[in-house]
């Protein structure tokens, strides 16, 4: 079997006091105009992502050859759209203690450290754990000004000039605007390698350019097949309206539109994946938390994405899932076949005797089954998106199918799924009381506000 | 400043069409009656996390000393409430790194490693990556059956027997019922070392017992000071009704009675505060998600609690909260001091020279400010909790907050915050699919209606 399968039976309303869609309702009207909105998205090139599939990698294979044995470890400085696709393809295809195996074991491939926050420990403390000069330090921005990324690395560059005084360029590569912003023109004049964001793919779409797969590249993933699967996940979607995607979408969007169900829980039952689950948050919060629709209503769309990881969190958020409010819809994703497994023998505990000739993965997934099926008798609908096993290609598959919905949803919500404004003021803030020039404006604007406010507080 | 402060202005409104408190509603009679009952629930002797911070630590302070040069690592088995807590407190307290030290920067003190799931690899993997001869295993689990916590045993033991043959036994220690279930007996009848899971104490409650603190003692926290940091905490709350805790619990709820506001954010702006989250989000998801209230009647209550974590988070979901539905409640975590830190001096690149004279807090700490004012703005409620540092006496302090803050809302909404009737029929539906004696009926009664169901489902 190395198909996927989306099992949405537990999805369906068997009758009116049930929670539920119908089943002849997927494939309505309203759905078929979305999905004929998101082939026009595609055709109009705006949204480069559609497109990544095709992606010319012979540069990052040439770049990885070359460096590859001059270094230990690979340290992403990036944020958001710059760290979360790193991460997430690390965590889903190496192996889980891939840091920790000595570089034998590695194949003479990198650790991958993501730092993709201010707080200090998390580039000081690094700093002083591994070994700077056999350290590649890939910074990742678009703009070039973002303020967390350009932090840690003026940081770590100060490191790295100590330690290797001029000969610090080798240690660095930037992965920015092709033309435009600071750190293209920064490393220009500094002789530093560079590598793309692409102009037309937001960053939350970007795991598929040299954002994701430089990074990748250097810990032995195969990216060739990475995107080969999100090429034949493409053409699923693009060769069919009935295809699982829209059949994803058409479930997520009646739920909301029927019975307000705005909380969208990803669920995978695999370790592997929780990064996935990180990554996905990040796409579907972003893209369909909207204020204004297309016409520049305010709408206040959204919905709240929730990573869970089975069969942990049964023991942690199933409880609220199965008996709270009405207001979720799981995906759960498992995974067939296991990397590692293991089968019970001539178990010595009486009570435990049950277990005995079933392997660990089954253990796992048979609670992965008597979950979803324990939601749906509690009226909490919820679909099941099987996969073969673990590989790259499945991944890019995976990758593919969620931007998709993404996508797709954004049109059936009828709002902009690629842009970001709500982001912007906080922003404007921080430069104000960091005493940027330019924003004494937005300062003085900020601390009149601020006035209104009443001033509570309690110590204790 | 040794104290903590919240900050609750951005809860309150300014005028009636904006979303928020009165300021004068905050202790109204229906929170004193909740407050009154909570002191009743302590008073009754069932609920014994409100006595935890009085525990006794001797016996774990002499294990720790007996056994500690033995071993460069802790694996701690356990699920849910048996994992969260060790989790938790390893990553609040310890350096970020601390998994990477060498022994030496450890002071002899331990690695953490927690395996809380059963997707084969994270036990298998681990095995194959550390030294089993120098590991000391913590199984923990309560009633001695959870499946996850003694498949891992069954399989961590079998390659420890291998190992040290009749020697395991000093490899293993045991935290569990004080009489009842079958690991009780199964310690006595093998001479296995054991700590006790108390009979009073729920999972989600039980970070300050045994549970949580035999392995935080072995990678050199200072329980002591965390139990004080909670009796800290306790003082405060019981000796008051007008407290930080009751100000919480009172605005979480009066914006679920007037807004229908059930998602609550947990957003530190502290990488170490991460898992603190997670701890959390078993803690309120589990307590207050309940189908009846204490009468009986079905109310489908709960809040769904949310991870977040600042400045990371601010790039993945604050679009969403700053735009989407109002439905949202941020409570903010921010450390006053941290631990390492560094400022900015010459910034070469002119577009950033902004940053200097900074430290990397400073901007981590003002995209905090700026972030909760501007969801403030767009009319999102949110309250900030500023801690001065990260220590024990701290953590312990925080750990109590939300404990009793969470006992508190099970008052407020009437429902039994310490029970969790929702997670046992999936059990039963595991046991029934594995094969397991006795479950035959409940085996039969899930096919039958299994079978009622549709069977939708699409390759691809």
């Amino acid at each position: 079997m190395n198909d996927f399968v989306l099992d949405f039976s537990n999805a369906i309303a068997l009758s009116s006091s049930d929670i539920g869609i119908e089943e002849n309702s997927i494939f309505h009207q309203e759905i078929t105009d979305a999905y004929n909105r998101t082939l026009a998205l595609r055709d109009s090139g705006k949204y480069g992502f559609f497109d990544l599939p095709g992606k010319d990698i012979t540069l990052i294979q040439q770049f990885t050859e070359k460096k590859l044995e001059k270094f230990d470890n690979f340290v992403v400085l990036g944020i958001g759209g710059s760290a979360l696709g790193n991460k997430m393809l690390h965590n889903s295809l190496n192996p889980l203690y891939w840091n920790y195996f000595p570089k034998e074991k590695r194949n003479g491939f990198l650790r991958v450290f993501v730092i993709d926050n201010v707080d200090p420990e998390l580039l000081l403390g690094l700093l002083n754990t591994i070994d700077i000069k056999r350290t590649l330090f890939n910074v990742i921005t678009k703009s070039g000004t973002t303020a967390e990324t350009m932090t840690n690395y003026l940081f770590a560059l100060d490191t790295l000039k100590k330690e290797l005084k001029d000969n610090f360029r080798g240690n660095v590569v930037i992965t920015t605007d092709k033309e435009k912003g600071i750190l293209r023109k920064y490393a220009q004049e500094n002789k530093i390698d560079t590598f793309i964001v692409p102009d037309n793919v937001g960053g939350r779409f970007s795991v598929l350019t040299d954002v994701g797969l430089l990074s990748a590249s250097f810990e032995g993933i195969n990216i060739k097949r990475l995107l080969e699967g999100a090429a034949n996940m493409r053409n699923t979607f693009f060769s069919s309206f009935e295809n699982p995607i829209t059949i994803f979408a058409s479930i997520a969007y009646q739920l909301l539109r029927k019975y307000n169900i705005n909380e969208t829980v990803l669920m995978p039952y695999s370790n592997h994946l929780s990064y996935f689950a990180d990554w996905f948050v990040q796409l579907w919060a972003e893209s369909l938390g909207k204020k204004t629709d297309r016409q520049g209503s305010v709408v206040n769309a959204g919905l709240t994405p929730i990573k869970a990881v089975g069969a942990t969190d049964q023991h942690s958020q199933i409880q609220l899932y199965n008996e709270g409010p009405k207001n979720k819809f799981l995906t759960f994703i498992r995974i067939n076949n296991h990397r590692m497994d293991a089968k019970f023998e001539n178990i010595e505990i009486n009570e435990l005797k049950y277990l005995e000739k079933h392997s660990i993965s089954q253990l796992l997934n048979t609670e992965q089954t008597a979950t979803a099926d324990t939601l749906r008798e509690n009226n909490v609908p919820n679909v099941t998106l099987s996969i073969p096993e673990l590989n790259e290609f499945n991944i890019g598959k995976l990758i593919f199918f969620f931007e998709t919905a993404t996508a797709f949803m954004g049109e059936l919500l009828n709002i902009d799924a690629f842009n970001q404004p709500g982001v912007e003021n906080a922003k404007n803030i921080t430069y104000a009381l960091m005493g940027r020039k330019g924003f004494d404006d937005a300062r003085k604007i900020y601390l009149e506000k601020k006035a209104e406010y009443p001033n509570l507080s309690i110590d204790f």
